[in-house]
C-alpha cells in the first residue's frame, strides 16, 4: 500500500499566494478581443465600460507571470480552500487498473464548484472600485451561486440571468442564490432589449449561456454603478482559476508524483484552464511534458467540431469579438443537462493552445457520462456534477487502457463540482429517458455561415 | 491573528483507530431495552432477530471502553474523513464577539451529514454476517442516503422507508438514493401491516420517524436474510458516531485548545452523542468540565418537555421498550422542516446523562433557526442543514452573550450537514411563509397518557 493518503490537503502556509498567468509563457499569445464595430483590438478604456478597471488590466496583460492574490481574497479562500487532491484508491480498485488516479475536488463549498475562486476575485475588485453591484449570467447555476456568495460576503448587489433550461430543471438553485441575497431571472427574458429580440426570433427557446451573457451585459452597461462579471472564457477567469492547478501541482510535488495525463471538462474553459495552468507552463517552457485532454459534450463540441475564428461571445452580439474555437454565437445547443458546458465557444487561451497542438480534445455522449458518474459515485462516495463527469468518463477510459497495456500511468482529473442540483438529470438517466443529441454537419455549417465576416 | 488555521484536518495517521463507548465511563448506566411483552431486559438472542449479531454485542456492552474500528471501515472513513474542524473566524467577525467559535463540519460527503459514520459500520457487520440486505427508515433523507452509499459500496440490498413529509419535500433525495441502488418507499405505506394500521387511524398523516421505523422493522423481521439498521437513538450508533468527537478532541488538542461550551442539535441523539462522547468521558471521570448543550426544535421537544419513562421506539409498538425522554410514541409532530429532528424520543444514553444533570437542553423556534442559518451561510460559505442550524442558533446566542460580558469563551458546535436538499424550507422562509409550531401542554399530556404502563 502506497504512503500517499486518500486526500492530500495543503496547509494554509503551503497555499499559493499568487495566481499564475499562463499567457506570459505562451509563445503564440491568444488573439486580442476586437471592437465589434471597428474590428480593432479593444482598448482598456472601452473594456472599462463593461468590466472593473483592475480586471481589465488582468484581461489584457499577456506578460506578467504572477499576480499577487490580495489579502482579503486569501482570507476568503481559506474559508473553503485548499481543496483536496484525492487519490481515487476505490475507483482504481473497482476498475482493476494499474493506473494511479487523482482528482482535484472543487465541490466542497456551497456553490458546489470551482466557480467561487473567480467569483470572489471579481466581486472584490468591483467592491474596491466602489461599485454598487454586478450582473452576470449562469448556466448550471454554479457560477451564479458562487457570485451570490461572494457578493453577500462583500455586501454587493448581484443580478443573475440564468439559462432558462437550467432555471426550470434546477428550481432549488434559485433559492440558494436568494439565500445569498441575489435576484435571479430566467433567460431569455422580456426585461432586456436583447432578450425580447431573441424571444421574437426563437420563441420557446430554452436559452443558452450566449443569450444570458447578452442580457447581463446590457443591464450592466445601462445601469449606473454596475459592471458585468463572467464565470468563464475570459483570460482573467483563467488567471484566478490557476489556483486549482497551483494547488494540484503543490500537492503532487509534496509526494514526488508527476502526472502523465491531465484531464478536464471544458465548457468555456475556466476549470480546464485553471487546472492545467502550471503544467502547461512547464510544457511551454520545455521543462516537462504532459498529455492534456479537454473533454466536451458531443452536443456542444466547440473544440472538436468548431471553427477557429473571430466570433461574438454572446448570442446578442453586444460583446467584443473573440478569436476562439466556436460553433457560432447563434448556435443554441439542444437541452443538455450539463448546463455548464452549453457554451458555443472556448476560452481564447485554450483555443490557441489547442490550435498549437499543445493539448488534445475529445467529446463524449451524455448517457456514457452519466454511466461513468454513477460508477464513480458508488465507489468514491461523491455524487459528481454532470459537467465534471465528462472528465470522469475519459479518466476511466484512460485507466481501462492502462489495464489492457499494464502501464502504471498517473492520471489527474478535475472534479469541478457536485451534482446535488442535477437530480432531474439523474432521474432521467435512471428511468432510461435520457437521450444523446449530436448536432449534424449541416446544422453546424448553417451556424458557421453566420460567423462575423472579418476583413 | 491566531496561529490556528481556518480548518484543522487531522492526518490519516492521527485519525482515531477505535470508537469510544461512553457507557463504560457512566456511573448510572442507560436503562436496558425491555421486551415489550414480558418487560424483561432484552436478551442478545431476542435482539438478534432484528439486528446483526456484532451490532447486538455493541448495543449491550456497557463496560468495554474502546472498540477497534475494522480495517475495511477505516478505509471507507478515509474516503471522506477526517472531517474539518473549522474555526469560524468570519462568523466571529460578523458577530463582533470575543468568543472563539469552532464547528466540526460533517457535511462534505454525498449523504450530506455525519450519518455515513454509522451507516458503513452497520452495513459492514451485516455483510460480514452474510446477510442479503438491510431495511431502515429515514427522516430528512440523510440517513437513507448514507445507508444507500454504504450498501452500494459493499454490495448489499437496501430498502428505505422515508417519512412522507420529507419524501414529498425532498424529491431529489430519492434520486440520490436510487443512484446508489436503494429502493425508497414513503411512510406510512400500504406495504406493511403496521403502515396500513397507522393510515387507518391517522388518514392523511405526514408520517414520523416512529412510523417509518415500525415499517422497516416489520419488513426486516419477516424477510429472509434481512436485518434492520437504525441511524440514531441506539447505543451502537452513538458508539460509531464517537468518531466525530474523537476527531474534534484530537484536532483541538493539537492546538492546545480546551472548549468551554459544546453544542449539538438533538433528534435521536446520534450527532450530539458522537460529538460529546470523549468530552463527556472526561467529565464523567472528573478530568475536565464542560458545558454541554443539546438543542431541539420547539415543535418536538423531547428533552425539555418530555417524560423520562419507558416507551416504544416506534409508533407501531413493534420494537423493544427503551427508557428515554419521550413525547410518547404516538406523538406525531407538526410538519417541521428539520425532518431529522422529528423523533419523539431521545437516546437512552443521552437521556440518562441529562437526567443526571451532566448536560443541558434547550429548544428553539424554527424561524429563529433559519435566520441563524442564513447569517451563517452568508459569512461561512456553507449552506447548513436545518437540523444543524439548531446548533448554530444556540452557538450564536452564546457568542453574543460573550460579546455582552466580554468573555473569550471557546464554543464548539456540531455542523452535522448541508441543506442542499432543504431548499423548499428555505424558500418558505424567504417568502415569509414559515410558521412556528409549539405543541400545547394538553396535546403532550394526551400523548403521555398513552405511555406503556410499567409494573
Amino acid at each position: 500500500m502506497s504512503q500517499i493518503p486518500y486526500k492530500i490537503y495543503l496547509t494554509e502556509e503551503e497555499m499559493p499566494k499568487a495566481w499564475y498567468n499562463l499567457r506570459a509563457d505562451m509563445k503564440n499569445k491568444p488573439a486580442p478581443l476586437l471592437n465589434p464595430g471597428t474590428h480593432e483590438p479593444m482598448k482598456a478604456e472601452e473594456l472599462g465600460g463593461v468590466f472593473c478597471e483592475e480586471l481589465v488590466k488582468q484581461e489584457l496583460d499577456n506578460t506578467t507571470p504572477y499576480f499577487d492574490i490580495p489579502e482579503e481574497i486569501l482570507g476568503f479562500y481559506k474559508m473553503y480552500r485548499p481543496s483536496p487532491l484525492v487519490r481515487a484508491y476505490c475507483l482504481e480498485k473497482k476498475l482493476g487498473t494499474p493506473a494511479k488516479i487523482y482528482y482535484k475536488f472543487e465541490g466542497n463549498n456551497t456553490s458546489g464548484s470551482h466557480k467561487l475562486n473567480s467569483a470572489i476575485a471579481q466581486a472584490y475588485y468591483a467592491k474596491k472600485q466602489g461599485l454598487k453591484g454586478v450582473t452576470t449570467e449562469t448556466g448550471a447555476g454554479q457560477w451564479g451561486t458562487a457570485l451570490s456568495m461572494a457578493c453577500a460576503y462583500l455586501g454587493l448587489d448581484c443580478k443573475v440571468y440564468m439559462v432558462k433550461v437550467s432555471y426550470e430543471q434546477k428550481p432549488f438553485r434559485r433559492e440558494v442564490m436568494r439565500t445569498y441575497g441575489a435576484s435571479v431571472t430566467p433567460s431569455p427574458s422580456m426585461e432586456t432589449e436583447v432578450g425580447k429580440k431573441i424571444l421574437a426570433e426563437h420563441p420557446g427557446t430554452t436559452g443558452s449561456l450566449g443569450c444570458a451573457i447578452s442580457e447581463a451585459v446590457e443591464v450592466a452597461t445601462t445601469t449606473e454603478g454596475y459592471r458585468y462579471v463572467l464565470g468563464s472564457v475570459l483570460n482573467q477567469v483563467l488567471l484566478h482559476q490557476s489556483i486549482i492547478g497551483l494547488e494540484t501541482k503543490a500537492a503532487l510535488d509534496k509526494y514526488g508524483v508527476k502526472p502523465d495525463i491531465i484531464i478536464g471538462c471544458a465548457g468555456g474553459g475556466s476549470n480546464l484552464g485553471g487546472l492545467i495552468a502550471p503544467f502547461m507552463g512547464e510544457k511551454l517552457r520545455g521543462e516537462a511534458d504532459y498529455r492534456i485532454i479537454a473533454v466536451e459534450p458531443a452536443s456542444c463540441p466547440s473544440l472538436t467540431r468548431g471553427k477557429y475564428a473571430y466570433d461574438f461571445c454572446d448570442t446578442g452580439m453586444v460583446c467584443p469579438l473573440a478569436k476562439m474555437y466556436t460553433l457560432g454565437s447563434g448556435f443554441i445547443p439542444a437541452p443538455n443537462h450539463a448546463g455548464g458546458l452549453r457554451y458555443h465557444g472556448m476560452s481564447s487561451v485554450l483555443s490557441q493552445l489547442y490550435d498549437d497542438g499543445l493539448m488534445e480534445a475529445t467529446s463524449v455522449k451524455q448517457t456514457d457520462v452519466f454511466e461513468a458518474a454513477e460508477t464513480f459515485a458508488r465507489v468514491e462516495g461523491i455524487l459528481p456534477a454532470p459537467e465534471s463527469s465528462h472528465a470522469i468518463k475519459v479518466a476511466i477510459d484512460e485507466a481501462l487502457k492502462c489495464k489492457e497495456t499494464g502501464e502504471e500511468k498517473t492520471i489527474v482529473f478535475g472534479l469541478t463540482g457536485t451534482g446535488y442540483f442535477d437530480m432531474v438529470a439523474y432521474e432521467k438517466f435512471h428511468d432510461g429517458q435520457m437521450t444523446d443529441y449530436i448536432p449534424t454537419d449541416e446544422e453546424l455549417q448553417a451556424s458557421f455561415d453566420k460567423l462575423p465576416k472579418m476583413d
